[in-house]
């Protein structure tokens, strides 16, 4: 089985019913799992995290779309949250054994049918861009769904796929391969923004850090401490345990200590692996040694045959 | 779902038909996965492991004892290995969230339909056990058997279920509750083979280390080093972590390194999540954000609705 996850974004945020129906769709899929999903009233948006096969994975995605393109109408949406589209992002994330370039063909499949069948506009960003302007996602979002009727004439915005005319209710689409995304975040003995600051730039990639890192200070004013706020953008290149050791190398110059650190949402297993294997210098340990690693490849084999 | 893991231990690891023969009667039943199998031709003897809910699992040992007993004659039987039965040993394993308590009715339950329906004695061991001198499985085996005719008839060895009369073909078999063992290696940059006793002898339980710590020190000589051999007995209270970084300490007062640690087979994802949470500081951290752990509670859910 080849292990998609995807984590698609939707402009409904207050209305759970719509929220329900369009994780419905996703729900009667063969081979495809709904793990998590949230809303988030302010934001007026909403976040489903599927996970399962990855033609299967394509095809909840594009009748989840359709679903969302009939439920709701961007000419009336507000919310603090940027968005363009009822769907407004697909990101498609390789899991277990799965790689980028394993999914960059499903990506296109799905972005020529939500352009064609629904008669959205669909642009790839990241791993899947058509042009060095289209891999930051924020570059494509900018002006938002009231200013795209104008954007997409532009020479630089022809669309990927689908029509050179926004959907009146659903606006434009962005569909994205990328890596798994780890929200992580360190936290610091100490009440001295400055020093979290110091740090979040000693290891960020723009400022000459791992290149895999993006990172913030932060005040926790609650816990009466900081933090260093990271996004790793590749845990598998810029490992979980060097951006951590990092941060304490970097704040024992300053005498701080780690209080303690947290993983934002879920994390695939390969992090703990990589962790184990640099602490406790294991000798060609891999994931498969793992149970519920093995157990999972074949109850997924199992799923395959039973409704193919 | 209860997952339960059961490591039984046949007496043949010759004829590779006969081992194929009884894994068969497991892949029959529903819910219920082989996870690995080996066999052993100077042992004569195989290991099977089995995987899934518990009452699944437990009716599949009984097919594969059966099976054993039909095609396993222990009266020719020869082997390196000590052994009284065609099913020799049944552990029985708890898995994920089940825990010891869940799965002692279980192992009951198939002692019984061993001892009553196919006539084959039966004794509990480790967590089962029915008496003090019943809890070490090698207190069961002893005299193997070629002895067991005599000693079946001491007071002291009235079989838990079953005949008071050993079984011609099929002998005795121990069935046994006990948590997931983890054999753990550890390499010294050292081939002084008196530190790798010593710091065997500091972390093992029986000489003042460690509870749950079983430990050698051995030579490696192709490595050119020594190694400090560790059964974890209980990895949940005395976790791999804390045994890495006691033989750590107590190296360093020898002026001596690790090299590296070895995880021998198959390890639960909950002995990651414990190296993960110690190292990096994290902050209530569960298995249950590891994307695979919940992709396998949800496949699991999904295998029990299908069959039943």
């Amino acid at each position: 089985m080849k292990w998609v996850e995807s984590v698609p974004n939707f402009s409904e945020g207050k209305r759970q019913e719509v929220v329900e129906a369009i994780i419905q769709e996703a729900k009667k899929i063969d081979r495809v799992w709904v793990l998590d999903w949230s809303m988030d009233k302010d934001h007026n948006r909403s976040v489903v995290t599927i996970v399962g096969d990855g033609e299967q994975v394509a095809k909840a995605l594009y009748e989840m779309a359709k679903k969302a393109m009939e439920l709701i109408d961007l000419r009336t949406h507000k919310g603090e949250h940027p968005r363009m589209g009822a769907t407004d992002v697909i990101p498609l994330i390789p899991l277990q054994d799965t790689k980028v370039e394993d999914i960059l063909e499903i990506a296109q499949g799905l972005g020529e049918e939500i352009g064609n069948s629904l008669g959205i506009p669909v642009y790839f960003y990241e791993k899947s861009a058509t042009a060095p302007n289209r891999e930051n996602l924020s570059d494509i979002r900018k002006g938002e769904y009231e200013k795209f009727t104008e954007k997409i004439l532009s020479d630089d915005w022809i669309p990927d796929f689908g029509p050179r005319r926004v959907h009146p209710s659903a606006g434009v689409t962005a569909i994205g391969v990328r890596e798994f995304l780890i929200a992580y975040n360190i936290n610091l003995n100490t009440q001295n923004l400055g020093i979290a600051k110091s740090i979040a730039k000693a290891i960020r990639n723009i400022s000459g850090g791992f290149r895999y890192v993006k990172a913030l200070g932060m005040e926790l004013e609650e816990k009466q401490m900081t933090q260093v706020s990271i996004n790793m953008t590749n845990f598998k290149k810029t490992t979980l345990y060097r951006v951590f050791e990092a941060v304490k190398t970097e704040a024992r110059r300053y005498g701080v200590s780690i209080a303690s650190s947290e993983i934002v949402g879920l994390v695939p297993l390969q992090a703990l692996v990589d962790t184990n294997d640099f602490y406790l210098q294991l000798d060609e340990f891999q994931k498969d040694r793992v149970i519920e690693y093995r157990l999972l490849e074949l109850l997924g084999e199992e799923a395959k045959s039973k409704n193919d």
